[in-house]
């Protein structure tokens, strides 16, 4: 048998547009022992998770739950649950994870129509909302905040346009919740899924969603109940009744979810308990910094980050009207190998940053300010990392001037760290 | 604001059939610090997780590897992966898991036929064999250990079977997997799902899978990149040429996960870190006991229970010759109210013990042993506590015998602990 050595992760500094640093409260919640399930004490603690997203979501939704997968578990079970085969479906696309709201929503049977924006920018409100009244879609999918651009789209009036037409919509808020304001019910969105590992800074492995009564009347008609665990009185059984198509997902049905975290608690799925109880303390500490104060201590990060990276003479990938505050884009600059630059930050600062997919593959870095990793610590050292990992690869940089502009910024707010 | 408690969780001995006490190593090892998904470092712990998965489950398969959710996750993702829409599939049926197997098999689009047994037996592998002769399906779904009546299905000459016919088989090991021997390659199974929050003695989150070459043919021919991260060269894109059809999930496509587990490591999800901690060190842990030693553990703690169990006057559900040696089914004894008990043994006692589905609903109790959970202070503790607390309800059971028999199948096996 092969020895396995122990367990022994180096420590980093992480700055990528997620994974994050995780909080060490959080990573000791995951340390404590399990309870069951279907434990009392358990349950409790689902609850309490509960009623902290509806908190960081900002709705009154009943349903507000993790689904028990990482962060595209919950786009996927929203759109299976949502989208019946047939169904039109509108996709506004400003980045790769529009392409993955594309992909899953075909996959669901939906006729799908996308609207495509260059990269680097997002759209006018205006054109998303005339091609819903051209195109009369059943469902609108898109993307709050865009990690493969760094770019956030407008989305109040695009949702008030859906609500006035009678269409659902869905948001992958994945990138934004817990770091910039997400307003589900004053904006308008059916269904909203949030991201764990980004500005929550809790580990991939749940992905916290909500979504209301317009979203849970399209579920519920296509509900069905494992025969397995069917008792009498359940009602309605086989779904496919009356037209509608029973989902087509077992794992990512929510009419099965919601009833497993209604008091009913009918079974599905082993709740992830270690990481319910990440998810719990991760929450927890959200609302204790507050919501208000933690999406301010994102923009000044991201400001000090923003002014230490242009004193250093770099230049910012994209439209700048339309930035995303919590992930920054720089234009890799001529001649530099990309890779080179990340393996020698992570290898000597420890400290990651991100490349691009696709057209920007290449082309920009990522460097991403959530949740615990979005620190003046960190941003100070990555300023001072960047500059001479820069100077080595014979990129000609102002030496100490970057991590000078940040501490200028900061002295304007002595007290956010 | 509402203000939430610190996360506090009582202490439980956990002698449920799932989920049952973590290992306090694995919960260690979840509280490090994580690392980025693409770090190497990481990459290097996915892989040695791959081979461990590899070592668990007795097979030279290339693809061995979590799907991050929970065990119906990789069960899901199996068969979604493998199943066409019109795919006949078998399913022979002896307890809820089977229904799951069919319900799953349906919302894919198989046409399913199912060979259904009394709870409490388990199919002779001659008639399942005759009814593959007879039915000739795309593939044949089986449980291996049922957790909800507690029996267990032979499969060797089941496998042999599928594979003389070209067959494929599709196996749930959630029960059994790190308990009970589990032969994939021996016995020829296509693809079998283990779980991680049973005899693994990880908490619930990742479902560990194998499939061979044969399994992998099928998913190939529906493959299909992600338009927001293909590149030139990425061959097949748009799946459903050549009249294959496009798996229907993304989460869920094994062409992807298989992708995002080679070295190529096209991005997918983002790997759930702490639960890949997790997993890792679980599996050290029953490499390191080594898994012959492992399955002797799990039969001397069920000899020990059963012979106490037994001595206390109460039968045991099941036909015997094909009992799960994890699972301990009891039937609860006429005018007893099974909640009542279990309810006292949890807030008296501190140990939770499971009810069941369905039929047996309220008729048997459900004991498990397996991995952490299933040891001799578990076992010995809870026959006191059973004890007790049927006393209190009424029921003349002799008193202290129970715990003897166990103690007397123990000095038979002084080692074991």
């Amino acid at each position: 048998m092969t020895f396995y050595s122990e367990l022994s992760p180096s420590p980093r500094t992480i700055m990528t547009p997620g994974p994050v640093e995780v909080d060490p409260r959080v990573l000791r919640a995951m340390s404590y022992p399990i309870l069951g399930q279907f434990d009392p004490e358990f349950t409790s603690l689902m609850n309490d998770a509960m009623e902290m997203i509806r908190a960081v979501f900002r709705t009154d939704n009943q349903w507000a739950f993790p689904v028990d997968g990482t962060s595209r578990s919950g786009i996927e079970a929203v759109l299976v649950s949502l989208i019946e085969p047939g169904d039109k479906v509108l996709i506004p696309i400003f980045g790769r994870f529009g392409y993955l709201l594309q992909e899953i929503a075909e996959r669901c049977g939906a006729e799908v129509t996308v609207l495509e924006k260059t990269w680097g920018q997002v759209f006018d409100p205006e054109e998303v909302i005339s091609a819903i009244h051209r195109e009369k879609p059943d469902l609108v999918a898109i993307v709050h905040g865009e990690t493969s651009t760094g770019r956030i789209q407008p989305l109040e009036e695009i949702g008030k346009a859906c609500r006035e037409l009678d269409i659902l919509i869905v948001v992958d808020a994945v990138a934004t919740i817990g770091g910039v304001p997400v307003e589900t019910d004053d904006w308008c969105l059916d269904a909203v899924i949030g991201g764990t590992q980004k500005c929550l800074s809790i580990p991939s492995g749940m992905a916290p969603i909500t979504y209301n009564e317009r979203a849970e009347r399209k579920v519920l008609r296509r509900k069905r109940v494992e025969k397995g665990i069917r008792q009498a009185g359940d009602g309605i059984q086989t779904g496919g009744l009356d037209g509608f198509s029973p989902v087509r997902s077992n794992y990512f049905d929510l009419s099965q979810l919601q009833d497993y975290w209604s008091p009913r608690r009918l079974n599905h799925h082993t709740e992830m308990t270690s990481m319910l109880y990440a998810l719990r303390e991760g929450l927890r500490i959200v609302l204790a910094e507050g919501l208000d104060a933690r999406f301010a201590r994102h923009r000044l990060q991201e400001a000090a980050l923003i002014a230490g990276l242009t004193k250093m003479g770099l230049s910012l990938y994209g439209d700048a009207s339309c930035k995303l505050p919590v992930v920054n884009c720089i234009d890799i600059p001529p001649g530099v190998d990309g890779e080179s630059v990340r393996s020698m930050l992570l290898d000597s600062f420890g400290i990651e940053i991100a490349s691009s997919f696709g057209p920007l593959k290449g082309k920009i870095w990522r460097i991403g300010t959530m949740g615990y990793s979005c620190s003046r610590k960190n941003v100070l050292h990555l300023l001072g990392a960047l500059e001479a990992v820069l100077v080595r690869h014979g990129v000609r940089v102002p030496q100490g001037l970057g991590v000078q502009a940040a501490l200028d910024v900061y002295d304007q707010v002595p007290k956010i760290t």
